[in-house]
């Protein structure tokens, strides 16, 4: 199989990863922050250390890591737990329905509103976008790093700059883009990040976290055991309590943790640079296939996560993946739960057919791709 | 290490839950509902069979059964989900936190009222206790099957069979139950069903469900991407879509599904039994050391899971559970998450020890725990 999906999750995973995670099943699934036996307190320390690691890799405190079972999880608690009523807020017009759908709960239960701020390839155009929509009850602003269908960066700097001036909090969701696209939370003033584990991150499915700075406060939407303050009937106010209720994934967690020394065994940017290489390969192909669209230009450092959009003759993008996987190609068609972003790019009626390479994915995995996709 | 927190989570787990798990790891870990592709299928194929196991288990149709991080997160699904603004809730005496605080944090904003029914280990005294709570506007009850603190049972039929008569929702949160206490839904007239799948099931730590009627509705309270109706900005109504946003643990899931092979190939009975037949010998073995305090009876079939708790000489619990673990005898001390049921219990100044044995503690473990507690 020729894996061109790693935007849903990526494969194969570091070895590493999967060492690691069958190391943390056999020895440390144990309750960490519970038990005061040697397997637990062991368990406790390996899972702060891979809140030092995310803390280091995006800059907050390693205990302002809260593990989560996806980046959606995380999303839910950053918005929900940062509003209140009568809050307006403004997203992006590429987000994905983990932030979309989110914002219209909000709505819907009357607690909220929002606008939607234009994505423009002129970056002071966008952060003019998003400035423009601010009133006097906004209170959030919540963007994508990168779009998960087009690939499209956002100028994260800029908005977080733009936001702090109007001291309005910052969620970024770097579900596409942490682990490829460097991002240093003080830099971008973002408050809280959002990121899934089994990405870039190359961590298990079933990981997620949100990261948050020392002043943002959010109330719960999840509340239960901590193992701490067991008396309190709240939630305790300190993290990452605050945000970890129950039973943590253990093995998840030391997984992420793992593919996270891989990354830094690789350097991101080399990481970066090869999935570029790579997308220029596949989009230079494309662009010599009469029988495709593309819908944005060549990804770009720093102006794109390495994902590419596009459609085939006139057949729906599913009927594409479907002959694509036919040939032992595995891509992702549809809407990639990104309705907004194919409003915007007009493709709402067909979906695209998305390609996501990984580190793992080599030149010849494209002239294959590309080959088979010019005799269908 | 004599391990006695089964309580906290199963260890070890069965030799199959391992091979799954890294059988999942290596070809499972695609995304599921999303992707066309081969491996995509077959994993959503896998994921499908985990839900006809616990469905079959608890009798629940296979795609009312939503997967979550833990039974924390499914019990604020299940409970938020439930109530609207005015409603009353009930809830026994002995909940966790993941109950407790789940109805404080509703309390807190205004959503919902609630008052605690006390357990009394005359069966039908409990029903009453709960039943003269009921007020016109109460449209929840919420009880766990058995205590995680003391393994004394609920009279989940019963209390089943009154919240029907009153049109009431019945929620069971099995955290201590699930795969060693037979529960059906049906015969228990249970609407919601939560569990953790890392306990008594034997799946991986990062795992729970909660498995719902037919005729029950949920709101959301976590939102996002499903891979179905993309363009609708709401989750969709249909299960388990509606409830299972972002990207799943797939391992975790398909290691519950092990664990719950390895139930069936055991028979549950047996398990149950094995684990009565291990406190027993460990009840009885503490009624005769004069150091030891024990708070509820022996534990008998269908009347407690196999849990117990005491404390010893006239130390906090916390210094018994360090003088063991020095001892390499694994167990958990404090209050356990339960502050409501050391409240019931008198001993929320001191908590307890808690002692949960699994399939795999042997009488020998029980002597050789018994005798290193004789000689502290």
């Amino acid at each position: 199989m020729i894996y061109l999906d790693n935007g849903a999750t990526s494969y194969p995973k570091p070895p590493n990863v999967l060492s690691s995670s069958v190391n943390a099943l056999k020895n440390y699934s144990f309750n960490s922050g519970r038990g005061g036996y040697s397997a637990s307190v062991q368990t406790a320390e390996r899972i702060y250390s891979v809140r030092e690691k995310v803390g280091n890799m995006f800059h907050f405190e390693p205990q302002n890591v809260a593990f989560t079972l996806n980046c959606t999880m995380a999303l839910n608690m950053a918005i929900k737990g940062s509003v209140k009523k009568g809050d307006h807020i403004i997203i992006s017009s590429l987000e994905h329905n983990a932030v979309w759908r989110v914002v219209n709960h909000l709505r819907n239960t009357g607690t909220a509103s929002f606008d939607i701020a234009d994505f423009s390839f002129n970056e002071e155009e966008t952060v003019r976008n998003f400035e423009r929509l601010i009133k006097p009850n906004t209170s959030l602003i919540v963007c994508m790093a990168a779009s998960n269908v087009f690939g499209v960066a956002f100028p994260i700097k800029r908005l977080g700059e733009m936001a702090k001036k109007h001291g309005i909090r910052f969620i970024v969701d770097a579900a596409q883009a942490a682990g490829i696209i460097p991002i240093d939370s003080e830099e971008c003033n973002i408050d809280i990040l959002c990121a899934p584990g089994h990405k870039c991150l190359f961590g298990n499915m079933g990981t997620g976290f949100l990261a948050v700075k020392n002043d943002v406060y959010l109330d719960t939407i999840i509340d239960g055991g901590t193992g701490s303050e067991s008396v309190n009937p709240n939630q305790p106010d300190f993290l990452p309590d605050r945000l970890e209720a129950g039973t943590l994934n253990n093995s998840g967690i030391l997984s992420l943790g793992a593919g996270i020394d891989f990354i830094h065994s690789k350097g991101i940017d080399n990481i970066y640079n090869h999935e570029l290489k790579i997308t220029d390969y596949l989009y230079n192909g494309l662009s010599q296939n009469g029988n495709v669209v593309l819908y944005c230009p060549k990804p770009e450092k720093y102006k794109s996560a390495p994902i590419i959009s596009f459609n085939f003759k006139d057949y729906s993008s599913e009927k594409t993946a479907a002959l694509l996987a036919e040939r032992n190609i595995a891509v992702r068609s549809g809407l990639h739960c990104a309705p907004l972003a194919h409003n915007f790019f007009k493709t709402i009626d067909r979906g695209t057919v998305r390609l996501c390479p990984s580190v793992f994915t080599g030149v010849k995995d494209c002239e294959i791709f590309l080959n088979r996709l010019k005799k269908m």
